[in-house]
């Protein structure tokens, strides 16, 4: 293990990520400390043993002290958190975040920071509905893949540090990919998927639908229930390659209309067999 | 309760849900028999105790003694054994069916079915991404709904034998809706969402997503394994209904990349809350 279990690991946000970040790491014996603006949420993570000590201000000796600052906070609110507190960071301080876009963010924040630190992205691909410290659980992380977004002024040091931080946390698959494919492959995979969600959630008035739905519209609509001020803010932050992937869909989607409509059998068993060919390779491995 | 456990019940397909609909009613003392093409899914059904006699070929006696005869086969196949067997069918006898579609099967049955017999349809909405008789389990009809879809021509005391029949089989809720409320309810729940999650697994070729995606991909492509056989003569059997909901649907998608690409973040906020707040509704009873 690269990390030592005697540093001392700062969270900022400590809402559902940066709390089961805080149960996760506690397990090992990281000092683990927490700066949130909700008095609440650091009361509840003090209570409940998620933190050794925290503060819903920016107290100048807990950032002071840490050898690993991890930020699950919004983006825009990420980078101007770095802006205004990195005079504190601890000198050869390493941070890394949970942010789900990164094309937008990583390079900003890399460029604006203090060069004795150093800024490893990550995004752990993991979530529930539900929001805030209170539903914290790092149960979130099994199964579930952690993704490391390297650039070019990274060193392998932190890389692997951050690498050794997924597999610490519990995830099933750490993978390393470029801000840019990330951000392709998360506006496919996952805002894509919550622009279907809330469309086919909202595209059809009917009342009492719910009394005869099988569970084929629950599982598309299940992230139906989404954060709005988060999700737009994520839509905007990574809007070219989201709208890319709109696109493809919308294409498709349209292939298929098409057939239905002009009586093309053979045609839609021969995507519904290729369809089902690819989604074999999905299945969740545990 | 108004059906006679002491009734000999004939299902006539023995797949997933045929299968699945003998074990349910099996334990109540049921006489439970099947009639089948394939002698395998007999066999199968015979040694599991799931059914107490069965043929592979339609045998007189079977459909002769029985009382309730259930249907669980594709549409057009559906139609042709009403044709070509109904001879054998006991005076009185009530059939039911298991049918997704309901406008095209249900009115044609009762056309041409015996005036001494009666055709009550239904549509029991559960499933698995699995089939035949060796999947079966009544355990996929806990917590799933059960539609009869009455017309005019039933008779009271079928219906409410039907809506006992759904009852008896485990299911959570039984509702009724006639044939075209139901063709447009499942227009939407059932076949809209099965287009969307084809169009998403397959609108993007890129190699190696599975190991970057999270739960929200899984759950929305879970039923893109879809059996392309049964898929298309259920979509062509329902066809203008599917077009009209698939419609529906691209309207509002479309709506929400305009916002996107305009920048519109209230107007996605809004769409995001709807779309949070009709979600709510849908968690399921169990």
């Amino acid at each position: 293990m690269i990390i030592d279990v005697k540093k001392n690991i700062l969270i900022v946000g400590m809402g559902l990520i940066g709390g089961s970040y805080a149960e996760a790491l506690k397990r090992y014996g990281f000092r683990v400390t927490a700066i949130t603006r909700s008095r609440k949420s650091i009361d509840y993570a003090l209570e409940h043993g998620l933190i050794d000590d925290g503060a819903a201000e920016v107290r100048a000796d807990l950032v002071g002290e840490a050898d690993i600052v991890v930020f699950a906070l919004y983006p825009h609110v990420f980078i101007e958190w770095i802006e205004k507190n990195q005079h504190l960071f601890k000198p050869g301080a390493l941070l890394t975040d949970v942010t789900g876009v990164k094309g937008s963010v990583v390079y900003k924040v890399q460029d604006i920071l203090r060069p004795d630190c150093e800024f490893i992205a990550a995004h752990p691909m993991a979530g529930r509905e539900v929001y805030g410290v209170e539903n914290a659980t790092s149960r979130i992380f099994n199964g579930a893949n952690y993704i490391v977004t390297p650039t070019p002024k990274n060193t392998p040091e932190a890389i692997e540090t951050c690498r050794e931080l997924g597999l610490l946390l519990g995830f099933a698959q750490v993978a390393e990919l470029s801000p840019e494919e990330h951000d392709e492959m998360i506006g496919f995979v996952s805002q894509l998927t919550h622009c279907i969600a809330v469309s086919l959630m909202t595209c059809n008035d009917a009342e009492n639908i719910e009394k005869f739905t099988g569970d084929s519209f629950r599982d598309l609509t299940r992230i139906a229930r989404i954060n709005d001020l988060m999700w737009s803010e994520l839509f905007m932050a990574n809007k070219k390659a989201l709208l890319d992937q709109m696109d493809l869909f919308d294409r498709q989607f349209k292939k298929l209309r098409d057939m239905i409509a002009e009586g093309d059998v053979d045609g839609m068993r021969e995507v519904m067999r290729y369809s089902s060919e690819r989604r074999a390779k999905f299945d969740k491995k545990q």
